[in-house]
């Protein structure tokens, strides 16, 4: 069945470095399609669309989308709202109103349990409608897909960040704690890995939030990476939990999903650093910690090819499957090969994606909960890309 | 007088982008210098010297040191280590024992001070002997040269981490404070200025440490941007001081100089977040704050070209000037031409730029003390470089 009529594409969730690539990978396949009579930007998500609030993604010259493409964050502007019945009730009545008769939705999770709540709104109503929703999170939490578009490039930053801290923490001798993104899951944090090239490297320890953090075992491992190495670096995740499954430490404050703040705060980093000088009471020793931020997310110019070149193919494939067979789904991506590395994208239903998340495996992370292994590093250096070479003297 | 003998380089204090250019630089230009009969490489600084910790530099592939050159840190390892006088007659008593005729010390204004003192105890002593300071420094502080190796490579990073968090921030609208590094100069928050691109862009506030800061008058500027643009970028130096001149928030914890920490902490970005929430008490809004920290002097792959080949070029010229002259000094850049930019090395007396360091001139910071003028742009521009152009929708 062929539908006929507009299009609206929206960004949802936190930015990335290339989810405008699947922004206009989808607008350029549409453009193409005779059957898709408008092309409507959500500007900020589901929130522009309830007040109808729309960019025309016809008129932008292919110039102008390149640029935007190699732009990071979300260029419709994004939005932080897991809309209740109501909400997707509006969303659907501004569609059909506007004869809107595809949405694409690029997002984690909760867009895609949006995208599905509002298919099943349009079959209920008999309205012929296909809603698809295109992965993305740096966060890599997908269920169903190998990966998810802007986690690489996301990834590629921590892993080079490490390589010049360590770098850093090497001429200048000390205690180095990094608070890396990652809620729930420590995919991110995991990257840090892709920075060792040598025997001695750090990032030393690593710590995700699959493994409950115990503060007296993380102020001895320090200890015995600093007997070893005269030197420590460490990755820990912002999500990290207590034995009572409570986050380490917070900013206090609860964002609108009611979830207590991580990110914008350097309130973990400032915990961590006082307890390793806790764990040295008496002795000198040079503690800091830095807490990447938004900075991980957003960065210019530091993208993983691979990341890009998939960002921009789920944008497509979800035009061209949309157009093709008016079945609503997400688009998801199955790894063909790690070297060289190829890929493709299928689509798989909206409900095997939506709601809820995945985590590192546990074949990822070592038995002492400090490190990861070696079958993760072949599973993530192909997406991050060539890194370059750190020369060294000693 | 052409002197024969060893030369001694070192490194010190906080690493850079591009310090090991400036090694590079000067050990290739030495390996061509008949005059120059070894080349060994400080372990760590005067910490090594004075312990006979050297590293040889007359053995590796220039393969290997330009793979060094394009890595960040200190090849060499840093100190941060301002010696007294029995240690710099310790490290001149390890010069006459090893036939050391030249020493070159790449740092900022504290290692010119260091070479300085052992100049003249060369020159009481009647020792035939070369001095020379090799300019260094992300913080743009040294007197005399037009600007500061490692400075534009730094002032990169924060202008990209801007451009990116200031789409980050137009996607989803709140009020996001950075903390760039900057004790007692803002030359490197100033750089966040190199950002902007179009009318209404980020960062909408800057507030350098040549300023008292005034957290009432922080609090009213931010609240303006917000009615403004309805969101609101803010770039603050870690080094930002009350009017009784002390730092607004640190971490309370005194490096090896006496220094209050104020980098590898949190606090001062908390702080100010805790200051705008209290200013829209009762009010919901989004307010974060990153620290840049550590990743702003050594990030791989961010490097200013013009940086990258100034670093080399001041590491040659000393050597080159030491051999051809004997006298002591302080290799300082003279800009010849902003556009297209061209530069020279000359030498300055050690006595103008050590110790005491500069910092932004007046005609760079606007009245209001809350931003850079155009002439500061003007100024740091071509240092930095070409910048992606960010793609908009809106």
């Amino acid at each position: 069945m062929a539908l006929k009529g507009k299009m609206v594409i929206g960004q949802s969730g936190g930015p990335t470095a290339v989810i405008n690539q699947s922004l206009v990978g989808a607008v350029l396949a549409a453009r193409g399609q005779e059957n898709i009579t408008g092309i409507l930007g959500a500007h900020h998500g589901i929130a522009g669309i309830m007040k109808e609030d729309f960019i025309d993604l016809t008129t932008q010259s292919v110039d102008d989308l390149e640029t935007l493409a190699a732009t990071p964050a979300a260029g419709l502007g994004s939005v932080r709202l897991k809309p209740g019945k109501a909400e997707c009730e509006r969303v659907f009545e501004v569609f059909k109103k506007n004869d809107v008769r595809y949405f694409f939705y690029i997002g984690g999770n909760d867009s895609a349990e949006t995208a599905h709540i509002i298919a099943e709104m349009a079959k209920e109503a008999n309205y012929d409608f296909c809603t698809i929703h295109i992965p993305k999170t740096i966060d890599n939490d997908l269920r169903v897909t190998d990966h998810c578009p802007g986690y690489a490039s996301a990834a590629k930053f921590v892993a080079l960040a490490f390589m010049g801290d360590d770098r850093d923490n090497a001429a200048l001798a000390g205690i180095k704690i990094n608070v890396v993104m990652g809620r729930d899951a420590g995919f991110l944090t995991a990257a840090s890995a892709l920075a060792r090239q040598d025997e001695g490297d750090g990032p030393h320890l690593i710590y995700v939030p699959e493994r409950t953090f115990d503060v007296a075992q993380f102020q001895s491992d320090v200890k015995a990476a600093m007997a070893k190495y005269g030197r420590c670096v460490v990755a820990v995740s912002e999500g990290i939990t207590n034995a009572d499954g409570q986050p380490v430490m917070t900013s206090g404050e609860r964002d609108s999903h009611g979830n207590l703040q991580l990110s914008g705060s350097g309130a973990l980093g400032d915990f961590l650093s006082g307890k390793v000088k806790e764990a040295y009471a008496g002795e000198t020793v040079r503690v800091r910690a830095d807490t990447f931020g938004y900075l991980q997310r957003s960065f210019p110019s530091i993208v993983s090819e691979v990341d890009a070149r998939e960002a921009r193919m789920v944008g497509k494939h979800a035009v061209e499957h949309a157009v093709a067979t008016a079945e609503p789904g997400s688009v998801a991506i199955r790894r063909l090969s790690s070297s060289p590395y190829a890929s493709e994208c299928f689509i798989t239903p909206l409900s095997t994606v939506a709601r809820e998340a995945t985590e590192l495996k546990d074949e990822y992370i070592n038995e002492a909960g400090n490190d990861v292994t070696q079958a993760w590093v072949d599973y993530a250096a192909p997406l991050v890309g060539d890194l370059p070479k750190m020369g060294k003297l000693f």
